[in-house]
């Protein structure tokens, strides 16, 4: 089994921790190392590190470089602009040299998983799986009627891996509504869409041929042709692979699912990453390299990365991100509304905060 | 009429802003000039530079004089060490060489009134009154059951002075529990202790010989024997001039109020600065020297002092306040504790942040 790591920049939602230079991959959000540090450390021993690739902006070329000194150079693919997972997955289905029958594994750099064990367990019966040719993801357990996440939606017939239950897929689910979701929650078969998938070289190369030849087709022809990356990549259309890829293919009973309780978060925004650190026993704090002090607050996170104090007073469900050259304040229940911020600091080309 | 400002310093619930090294009075609070240099220009035309003192610690006297530079610099009273305002006023009474019958005017140099033609009418009629040898306080019509602030009752028998009601002081009242603020209110005769007077300069130096000898005592006898200040005032008691002075002479008739309505706060926590910003009509918001960006708060006071950019996202009854070596970020309701804050830093001799 090989490893693709998807480390596509983004997390908007965690600025002004998560900035263009350095974005939330290589941010240590969760102490010490950092997610993409970690996402490579829970492989291990399943993937070692010269099978692990990266797939990533080439700005951030140097940053993998530094925090995986022992992933080869050679293993990382830099892409002139970003174009979404579909073309990431298309080309390293493409250009990275390994035998057509071997299990990729593709995985975001940027989630936490808290039972890396589990995660394991489940990506060895999940691989089981894709020997065999089936397109097979990960599906974390759903215990909230979260919208913000895409959903799988299991059938009722499974059969055994190594242990563990797999499912065929009967549908994706996109971000549902409020209501929606309360749905496929009482449905009782829902599964959070982790972006954790397995396949075959030649699965996944074949599959996205069928149902995503506008993707394949320009990075095939192109690179057919000789052109550089550069030229290339801006042609190709910006989706998702689980809209080119998973969706149609799942429609044709192509795709399973391993469930996997994995204490899995996307870490996708501040009052997630609160939840995070909460669940994880700690106190709701996280100190960076400054200090706190807190006088009678609770359901609070402190990142203090600025060198400062932050003292907290009497808060609830707050957030506070102290860097050298921006502070946020944030409610817990406004969480998302920090990528507000930063479209109008973009809006207002007001790049040295961003 | 000569005024002498008591410009002591303090300030610690205004902390990170107000510091050691630049305390309350000093501070641009209200926008624009310092609450020194506000107090100084409301009282022109009724009281010139030149007729005007000031009593602070002797580490701010180059604080006074840059601020201040039409005050004489012989007009400053430098005390060694902070021994509270009965003393502060002592000093100035027996130091201050103006005629024994003139009027003097004290007042705080930290406090904001809006309504300055109010202001000055009253301490008209005031000064009438105490011309005349009476001590006379002004007092702020009581709107809350505040229980931060003394109160005075006054009696019910009022004379009228330069068109404006006075009243004897029936008693005064330190800081009261909250039923008994709520009592205070509901019994409509309740003035908020604003910590203005107004009395003859030999008529304060008798009644503090009278009531507070303890006082007077190791101030006349050291300057009589020629000692410095350094030498006397560290064994001069601390207490305030309410205590010492108004409270016992009030049970003797002997003062007078004369009731304010003219816009007064002490502006003592973060959340008075954020109410006195309220009534003066405009946002809830105080912008120092940095950017400022919200999305969706509201009753939020965001202080930038820090050079950086500070964003609010979603907050409610919130206070922020950016310096370049702190950060504060404090609920309204618990302004109050910002203290317990500083009494730690204090006890854990961080000096650094004092």
């Amino acid at each position: 089994m090989y490893a693709v790591i998807l480390a596509g920049g983004g997390g908007t939602r965690l600025w002004p921790l998560s900035r263009v230079a350095r974005p939330k991959p290589f941010l240590p959000l969760l102490g010490g190392d950092s997610l993409l540090q970690r996402t490579v450390a829970r492989l291990s021993p399943l993937v070692q590190a010269d099978d692990i690739y990266l797939v990533t902006d080439e700005r951030h070329g140097p940053l993998v470089r530094e925090q995986l000194p022992d992933v080869p150079a050679a293993n990382l693919v830099l892409e002139p602009v970003g174009r979404n997972t579909a073309a990431a997955v298309a080309l390293a289905a493409l250009i990275i040299e390994r035998p057509e029958d071997e299990v990729m594994l593709v995985l975001p750099a940027d989630h936490r998983v808290t039972d890396e064990a589990a995660l394991r367990r489940a990506l060895g019966a999940a691989g089981s799986l894709a020997s065999e040719g089936r397109l097979v993801t990960l599906g974390i357990r759903a215990t909230l009627a979260e919208t913000g996440y895409g959903y799988i939606v299991a059938s009722g017939a499974g059969e055994r891996r190594e242990g563990l239950p797999t499912f065929t897929v009967e549908r994706f689910v996109e971000k549902p509504s409020p209501e929606r979701a309360e749905e496929l929650l009482a449905g009782g078969r829902a599964l959070w869409n982790a972006g954790i998938f397995l396949w075959r070289r030649d699965a996944v190369r074949e599959g996205l041929r069928r149902h995503a030849p506008h993707v394949t087709g320009p990075l095939e022809e192109g690179l057919a042709a000789g052109r550089s990356l550069a030229e290339i990549y801006p042609h190709v259309p910006a989706t998702s692979i689980d809209y080119a890829l998973l969706e149609p293919a799942s429609v044709e009973g192509a795709v399973s699912v391993v469930p996997a309780d994995v204490g899995w978060s996307d870490v996708g925004s501040w009052a997630a990453l609160l939840d995070a650190r909460a669940e994880e026993g700690g106190p709701r704090r996280v100190v960076g390299d400054g200090e706190t002090m807190d006088e009678g607050s609770e359901d609070v996170l402190v990142h203090s990365a600025g060198g400062r104090l932050v003292v907290t007073v009497g808060l609830r469900g707050t957030i506070v991100v102290d860097t050298p050259d921006v502070v946020l304040v944030c409610a817990r229940e406004q969480a998302q509304d920090v990528r507000r911020v930063v479209d109008r600091l973009v809006a207002a080309k007001e790049s040295d905060h961003l």
